[in-house]
C-alpha cells in the first residue's frame, strides 16, 4: 500500500510502504519518502526483501539519482537489512546516530565514508531550498540511539519504534481511529521494549515543543488529530522497561 | 587470536577470535566456543566477513555438525551478519530472546524454524549429557533483550555487551591487568549504551550469585580474579543512559 500523506506544490511526504514484510516472514513495517521538487529523502527503507517492491513506488515520483539522503531511526536489521543495495542504486548519503555508525559495514556496507553520524543532540539537515528536515533524539526508545525525523512543511513527524503497533490489530485502515481500542495493540511492545518512563518523558516534551499534524511510525497504524495528543499523553504515563524489571 | 579459556578431560571454553573484524571496518570483536566432549556451542559469531577465519579456527576442535547451537547476545549486526551461513553450513539451533525473533528474517534468513526465542527469565540449556548452559537476562544492557551465557563448568560468565571495550586502548594484552586504568577505555561506552543504573544494579545483584572465574565481554579484553568484583562494583555505582539524558 502506497499513500500520500502530504502534498503541496513542491513538496510531498509519502507512505510508500505499509504492514508489508511477507517475503521476509519478518515484522510488517513501515517506509516513507519525503520529497521536494526534485530531491528526495527516504526512511528507513527496511531490509533485502522489500527492494523490489519500494523500488518500483519511488521511481513513480523521483529518479534513482535524486535520492540524496536515507534516514535511518536505529541500527535492527528491518530497517538497515537493505540499505546496501540502496546505497548501489542512488548517490545517497545514510544518516543513522554515531552510536550506530562502526555497526553498520556489519551489514555488508562497503562504502563507510557515505555514512553520516549524527549527533546526540540531533541535527538539522539541509537538502536542498526550502527543504530541511530535523533530526530529533528518542534515546533509549527502544534503542540507545534512535532518531525521529520532523518534516516543518507536512508536520509529519516519524517516529521510528514510538507509538509502533504489530499488525494485524483492531479495527483501522491506515490511520488509528479509536485511540482507546487501540491502546492494546501498542501496550505490550511499549512496555517491554522502551527502557523507561523517564526516558518516555523527555521525548514527549521535546515533541510538544512542534506542531505535529501527524505521527508516522515504523509499523502499525499512523496517528492524527487528536490522536497525536492522546498518544503523547498516554506515552507520558506510561511505566515500561527497567521500571517493570 | 584464539586462546584456551579453559580446558578439562571433556570440556574447553575457547576464545575463537579477539577484536577481529579489520575485514568488515566495523567494530572489533570477541567470538567464543564452549565444546564438550563432541558437542560444541557458538556465542556471538560475528558478522559475515569473520566466517573464514573462525571456520578455520572451529575446525580444530569440532566438525561442523557437531555445532549444536548458536547463541546470540542480542540483534545487532556484529553479532548476527553472518548467522545465516552458520546455519546453513551446521545443524545449529540459534537462540536469541523472544524480543528479537522476529527482527532476524530480515538478515536473510530462511529458515526461522531454527531459531528458538529465549523467555524473558532466561532459560537453562541442555546440550548434551553434562553439558548445560545458562541464559541469563541483562536486559537493556543496551538491548531490551539481551541475555548472558553462564557455564557452570568453567565458571566464565560470557557477557556481550556489559564490559566491553573497544580497542585498541590501555596496555593489556588478553585479560585486563589493572583495572582502574582500563576505565578510561570502557566508560564512555557503558555511560551512553547502558539503559541506566537501575538496570546495572539488577543485573549485578543476579551475577553475584553466580560463581563466576572469568567475565568475557564480546569487545575487549577479559576480566578474571579480582578484577570480575571490581567491574561488578564499577557497574554497580556507574549512572549510565537514561540518568544522564
Amino acid at each position: 500500500m502506497e499513500k500520500l500523506l502530504y502534498q503541496d506544490k513542491n513538496h510531498s511526504f509519502i507512505l510508500i510502504g505499509f504492514g508489508e514484510s511477507k517475503d521476509e516472514g519478518g515484522i510488517p513495517s513501515n517506509q516513507y519518502m519525503v520529497v521536494h521538487r526534485t530531491s528526495a529523502v527516504l526512511l528507513d527503507p527496511g531490509g533485502f526483501g522489500l527492494f523490489p517492491v519500494l523500488l518500483s513506488r519511488v521511481l513513480k515520483y523521483v529518479s534513482l539519482e535524486h535520492i540524496k539522503a536515507v534516514i535511518l531511526s536505529h541500527q535492527d536489521p528491518d530497517i538497515c537489512g537493505g540499505l546496501n543495495i540502496w546505497l548501489e542504486m542512488t548517490p545517497a548519503t545514510a544518516y543513522i546516530s554515531r552510536l550506530w555508525l562502526r555497526f553498520l559495514p556489519h551489514y555488508d556496507i562497503k562504502d563507510i565514508d557515505r555514512i553520516h553520524g549524527v549527533p546526540d543532540e540531533g541535527m538539522e539537515l539541509y537538502l536542498d531550498r526550502g527543504f530541511r528536515l530535523r533530526l530529533i533524539p528518542a534515546h533509549f526508545l527502544h534503542s540507545p540511539g534512535q532518531m525521529n525525523v520532523y518534516d516543518p512543511v507536512s508536520k509529519i513527524l516519524f517516529t521510528g519504534d514510538i507509538g509502533a503497533g504489530v499488525l494485524p490489530c483492531s479495527e483501522n485502515s491506515l490511520f488509528v481511529e479509536d485511540f482507546d481500542s487501540y491502546i492494546p495493540c501498542i501496550e505490550g511492545f511499549h512496555k517491554r521494549y522502551m527502557a523507561s518512563n523517564e526516558a518516555l518523558r523527555k521525548w514527549v516534551r521535546k515533541v510538544e515543543s512542534l506542531d505535529v499534524s501527524i505521527i508516522a511510525p515504523q509499523h502499525g497504524y499512523l496517528y492524527r488529530g487528536e490522536n497525536v495528543e492522546r498518544l503523547l499523553r498516554y506515552l507520558y504515563d506510561l511505566k515500561c522497561g527497567v521500571d517493570l524489571l
